[in-house]
């Protein structure tokens, strides 16, 4: 066999089943041994971004890696945005990546890039594959880095004449490495810190995030007076009632200070200690005080669920009543705002939705009136670079087999960098309402110019304002084959939000706001 | 005065009247700057790859660099595939990153990227400023590398706190270096060569396919008995009536090899040696015969047009006339075929207009059915990273100053990478009128894995069909603000495209081939 057909083999033997794909000429013998071989589950997308996204929703949902295929260097780098959005999420990705034949590239064809060192520079792991009889050996080994805990990217680039060449054979599956074990002094000092009653908050992120993670974070808490709170942004975080209704960090600097200087004590349960997105001239880096002292009790790539049990159990923590959310809000109605979208969310998002938010400014006070949200799993843009929104939705949706409603709140501005997903969701007839907020402006760099001083002029408007003309979101979509409709009021908005969870496949309410 | 001011006055004192922006919050000091600053043009692209592919079209069509401005290292990342074109292109960029304070960097803020390591993959130049004194120095310098013939991407890296610092410094114009002068010896070479009458290609590229370059290579082509055909792609070419009607390289090899088999030398004048876009099993990488030998007349930094001058003068060429490329074609009519829009194009196209040509495979035999066409300049995809065609298309109007019509012969699989660009197209209210070749597939990878052996199963054509839904490009056309139509006929596509000639903004026609 050749070598792209042990590739297909060993992906599947390894217990990969999806590929993500936007394949190129160098690709070809990839998607041949694809078409020959069955039981993997292809997905086009338009564009590389589309594609990478697809991948990092497809495991914040499943919790194991998908495949994706993209064309040499520019290829990846097309995608590399969303593979630095998985970066940060930790998300495990098999990343292929074909090129040209070992023996052309020294020829310096057209579309030959510096592929290494672009994938360097966002993988965890990356290998070059150099003949036919080493790719099922590689790509074992890459499924296997992109399984280790808690995920990683791994770049597998595939010349093209190992794909072609005969030779091929296929590996077995590769167990991933154990998970780092518990911290067992990390535990002790955790349990004494507690038990003094100290001023002391529980970071949460990563597994600490999960039903399981949240509901021993609270025992804990319960147990000691500690209080809790969750990473600004999350891969995947279980909401909605019946989840403890955990805050979040603040984005901004001066409201994270405020909300951390309580604490003298931040205890890191998979998190990182926070820091600003965003340096600001005389603001620090990072959001808390400098007499603040930081714990780990687990590090992201430890189980961060074993950590909080051997603590409660330390402790002697009972199991303690998720406390109520309160009353699920109603449906507001008038014009939209930030506050009416979060409770019109809340009063209609189906059970065991997943909500995907890339709201970015629009969306920072969400969670306060999502807490009485059916259960619920939320994704968020992790690493900044804005057109995560639409392509992790059509990943996830595809990873929750189109049986989990899947909800974007997606700004207009970012939406513009991957619209291309919204095909996929058509082509794939995915679970996927989009509610676009049609601000028309970069509103978040509205804000940050402001902070430099002075209101924009005409010039720097013309960098920040998306209107004149006027992106119109209804064309956008259908054109694409969404259905779509405009919604200018709450009242619209939510009669178009509850009749997209009732259809099948995807739908678009551009929200003006 | 802050260093982000700084930057913009040494950007004006040093040409740079253009900047083609998609900023974020680390580089709103640099638009605060342009905002107080009176003399730069900017212009928003909703993608980075858009902002880039701008910039390669307008220094195509100006000869002088712009800037770019983009966020971080998943910006540059974002714009690298158009980077990639223009480094192929060997056009002249200087290309702006804002990135982290230098002090912020060290804390791993989410957005935060290994920037330079992608911006070194894709530049000749590369320099991170480190306060802000230096930012007018470092800026006049990147001015410099991108005006370094033949062109080239210089990428500063401006970390946000050298932007807000005070203490910047407006540096003067710096000269670019002087370009390496024509290389007497290889001119002799030459002369002897053509004496002899040996039977030679001269194989032109970059200054050697201007008007001026054109006239002197045929004129030794008449005094020598040599033949000339220009690379598969240019940056930009001189084409229609008045100007030589100049032959293409094929690209596939098969046919690349049969067009160079009768020369037993090639001479190379600003070309690289024919090299195939990609390999193929059993296929060469050389496009020319082993027996075939290389001859470099003028490197691509060096100035072709010397070379040649210098080369007719030994071979005492006379100035011959420019041959005639017969009549203009007129309109076709019936269903769209690659000869059909040719002809049509050369029928309808105005005195002085640009025509960008993303028509990947539907194209490939263009030139040959309209070298009649009225003269004009065209730009081509060089690197092969599609997505190249609607940006470059946008910033070639701008660098022309909207008095040139621009067509582009645009492929929808293609086009899709970069569709944000017809917004800004849109807005800039830009003489672009776009042929969208609506085939609903990567007609191209079909092609290509045909030669693979089989013809695609459902799982191939999955990856490689983008019908199911298929993309309304007249729907997406006018979401963006561009007005759009439908042609299913070369007589609706002529008349289509006759009336947008006449319009003063952007149009975009459907094609259905």
């Amino acid at each position: 066999m050749n070598g792209a057909k042990s590739l297909v083999e060993t992906l599947l033997a390894n217990g990969i089943d999806t590929c993500f794909a936007n394949p190129g000429t160098s690709e070809m013998h990839f998607v041949a041994a694809l078409d020959q071989t069955p039981g993997m589950r292809c997905v086009l997308g338009l564009q590389e971004n589309v594609v990478t996204g697809m991948a990092d929703g497809y495991w914040r949902m499943a919790r194991r890696p998908a495949s994706t295929l993209l064309h040499c260097g520019p290829g990846l780098a097309n995608g590399f945005a969303n593979l630095h959005n998985a970066r940060r999420a930790q998300s495990g990705i098999v990343n292929i990546v074909g090129d040209h034949a070992t023996y052309h590239r020294p020829y310096d064809p057209p579309l030959a890039a510096d592929t290494e060192s672009l994938a360097r520079s966002v993988s965890a792991w990356v290998r070059t594959t150099d003949q036919a009889r080493h790719v099922g050996r590689d790509a074992a080994a890459c499924v296997q880095a992109a399984r280790t805990s808690p995920g990683q990217i791994a770049t597998l680039i595939l010349p093209s004449n190992v794909s072609w060449d005969e030779g091929g054979i296929v590996a077995a599956d590769l167990p991933p490495p154990a998970v780092p074990s518990v911290d067992a002094a990390a535990v002790d000092q955790a349990a004494r810190l507690l038990r003094d009653r100290a001023k002391v908050l529980l970071l949460l992120a990563g597994d600490a995030v999960t039903v399981e993670g949240q509901g021993l974070a609270w025992d804990i808490a319960q147990a000691s007076g500690a209080r809790l709170m969750v990473d600004y942004v999350n891969g995947t975080i279980a909401r909605g009632s019946g989840r403890v209704p955990l805050e979040r960090m603040p984005y901004s600097t001066d409201l994270a200070l405020e909300a951390l200087a309580p604490f003298e004590h931040i205890m890191l349960v998979g998190a990182k200690a926070p820091v600003a997105f965003f340096a600001y001239p005389g603001k620090p880096s990072a959001q808390y005080a400098s007499t603040t002292q930081i714990h780990v009790l687990s590090r992201p790539e430890q189980d961060a669920v074993a950590a909080l049990r051997a603590l409660a159990g330390q402790l002697g923590a009972k199991r303690a009543p998720i406390p109520s959310p309160g009353e699920r809000p109603s449906i507001a109605s008038g014009a939209p705002t930030p506050e009416r979208l979060a409770q019109t969310v809340a009063a209609l998002l189906p059970e065991n939705a997943i909500v995907v938010d890339e709201s970015v400014s629009f969306g920072r006070g969400f969670y306060r009136h999502t807490h009485a949200a059916a259960p619920s799993d939320w994704l968020h843009l992790t690493g900044g670079a804005i057109g995560a929104g639409l392509p992790m939705a059509t990943g996830a949706a595809i990873a929750a087999g189109g049986r989990r409603r899947v909800l974007t709140l997606q700004a207009d501005g970012s939406a513009m960098y991957t619209l291309q997903a919204l095909w996929t969701q058509a082509r794939e007839n995915l679970p996927c309402t989009t509610v676009l907020l049609s601000n028309r402006k970069y509103n978040i760099l509205i804000g940050e110019y402001k902070a430099v001083g002075a209101a924009p002029g005409p010039t720097a408007m013309q960098m920040l304002d998306l209107g004149n003309p006027d992106l119109d979101w209804v064309k956008l979509a259908t054109g694409m084959g969404v259905e779509a409709a405009r919604a200018e009021t709450m009242e619209q908005c939510a009669e178009l939000m509850a009749s997209s969870f009732r259809r099948e496949g995807p739908f678009l309410v551009e929200l003006v706001v």
